[in-house]
């Protein structure tokens, strides 16, 4: 693995050309978006921040009865600011100045709702296994500092911005979860989400952290469009995408932090797979970067105990229900992706392909029931 | 769309190369795999019967209490041989010769088990809404002339044939399925399977000649392992993938007949997700070439009668449960892929993913039933 290895687009559109290239992108991407034109300042912004910033149009076909749904929704990935030695205070405070800087920018080429990675206030130190300091960056969903930062930001640029963090709920047995917190364009907290499957792999050593979610599966409605959020994890289970799009989701927002050796040629397929199988639009949003931990620590696979997870990746996109998808951010550094959708995309491909219609969910409500049960005996065929 | 353009792969390892080629294809095809070694009779069959013949090796682990599992499977892609205003028994028939060859090939190079595409033996005719002539193609399952083909066959080569068929229920009610029959290295018929989700999308009018499956998600034990077959638009259900999985499945074929205009972005997608999604190998099989039919239809697109179903793009390609696939076949020709499977696979990822571990049956088994229920209201949260 090459870490400095940008990205696969810029790969492919430096080496590839004519009807090479065309097909390539075809075939790899689904239809190709037109860039939209944002203005001068937020490109200024990011290139005095030193953060990507990229921005499509997805377009949908015109109706006669329907005016266009047009959302611009970003997905931001950022790296921490200080080292994981710093005080817990000064770490979450830098990673809020910088993604402060990100969310001014994005605001400024018009973004209606934006979407941060996993856990976004902190390093994923759950890999350490260690309980303090890490479990110090838990606080409160609707109280907590970072939900108070950012309702100031969405009421001021009247924006909905969905917020990960590791939630220490006060209200209710001081437990720790993993939740993404919706803030209205108000500055509300509309509701939360919290992560419904939890890894049991690698390093993610979250199981003994935090648990399961138990508030099923809720989407939200705000003043752009009906929102979900699959954190991490549950983007391996296509029924946890299946339930968002069930009650009603139109973008689901996969907030992430996941690793290159592990999953990265995983990256690509399952979001947009949720896309195309729910008609929805997904954003797949991963952090970027490597994270030292200032104890050693071991990952189970027979190496010797190191001090880093390993390199993030980046790589976030966003997928439509009609398959194709944006080119992702850099592999290597900060970025924000911004694309205009126009929601009636959704229910246009729903009418096109029909899964929702042809999915016999009876069939399978009874087909999931038989085989949840312990007694049940696979159905498995035998020559007579 | 470029109907000549003959494959990604190819074209990426023409322009690419060093860190970028083998950074492009990490992110985006997984580890790679060696290629298997078959022998000279098998490539000299391939040279003179005009198609394309791949082979690659997918190990696993090596453990210390189970051996190997090795399988080799293969995906025969082909065209139609005579027109489509031939006569059926020659049109059959010229298409068994063909296959004949090509499963010559296959069991030269050591096939365990072949997978054919989606009503193998005939022009995907349903486009046109016509009944007569093509309905004649459909046949008993267990006593039509291409399973009498296919068994000897099965017979000689001690191979297990997956034989996806226009079935004539001659048995009862004399309706017709989409059907894939598992004929077993024995040359005895194991048993059936048919298409669980039947298109209404482009030009694939099928849902007027057959229902959906009333079998279930039957899995078939054969001597070289577990295999079901999810037929075609089942391949964009993922609970349909789930169930095949849930009942034990290793392999799981996808026996399809797509074209580019309508699905090419998806293929490389969803097929490939299942794979990951439930810890199986997955292979996918598409058609190749375009079939031209006798009178004119339209495809309720606005544009104009035509005689033709646009270019079924081939591109068949094996992924496996940790996420990596095949290079695909070509765009445009007929061939055969054999992969060189360990069956270990699917168990080691399984343990190192756990999805079936962490998959919350009981919890979609009951939210399925709630949203089943024409009564449901979606849990739709609105801010206070």
């Amino acid at each position: 693995m090459a870490q400095n290895f940008e990205s696969v687009e810029k790969a492919l559109a430096e080496k590839l050309e004519g009807v090479q290239l065309d097909e390539v992108t075809r075939i790899l991407y689904g239809r190709k978006y037109p860039s939209l034109s944002i203005p001068d300042s937020a490109t200024q912004l990011a290139s005095t921040g030193n953060f990507q910033l990229s921005a499509y149009t997805i377009s949908a076909s015109p109706e006669q009865t329907r005016a266009p749904r047009l959302v611009r929704v970003a997905a931001i990935q950022n790296s921490i600011v200080l080292p994981t030695t710093a005080p817990i205070n000064a770490q979450r405070d830098a990673i809020h100045q910088r993604i402060g800087e990100m969310i001014e920018a994005a605001a400024q080429a018009g973004a209606n709702v934006i979407g941060l990675q996993e856990a976004w206030t902190m390093p994923f130190a759950f890999c350490t296994r260690e309980r303090l300091p890490w479990t110090e960056f838990a606080e409160s969903a609707l109280n907590g500092p970072t939900t108070a930062f950012l309702s100031k930001l969405a009421r001021k640029h009247d924006i909905v911005i969905i917020s990960p963090i590791l939630e220490r709920d006060e209200e209710k047995d001081d437990v720790i979860w993993n939740t993404a917190v919706v803030i209205s364009h108000t500055g509300h907290v509309i509701g939360r989400s919290r992560k419904n499957h939890i890894p049991r792999v690698g390093d993610f050593n979250e199981s003994s952290y935090y648990m399961e979610s138990t508030l099923g599966h809720p989407v939200f409605e705000t003043k752009y469009g009906r929102i979900a959020i699959n954190i991490c994890y549950g983007r391996h289970h296509p029924q946890n995408w299946m339930m968002y799009g069930l009650n009603g989701a139109e973008i689901i927002f996969n907030p992430s932090a996941t690793v290159g050796a592990l999953s990265e040629p995983l990256w690509g397929i399952e979001a947009r797979n949720a896309a195309i199988a729910n008609h929805v639009f997904t954003v797949a949003i991963n952090r970027v970067g490597t994270e030292v931990f200032p104890n050693e620590f071991t990952s189970g696979n027979g190496l010797p105990a190191h001090k880093d997870f390993g390199h993030f990746y980046g790589s976030s996109y966003i997928a439509a229900p009609d398959g194709s998808r944006t080119p992702a951010l850099s592999r290597v550094q900060e970025g924000v992706l911004i694309a205009e959708l126009d929601l009636n995309l959704c229910r246009q491909t729903k009418d096109a392909w029909g899964f929702r219609m042809t999915n016999r969910l009876d069939l399978y409500a009874k087909s999931f029931t038989q085989a949840a049960d312990p007694e049940y005996r696979p159905d498995i065929r035998r020559e007579k």
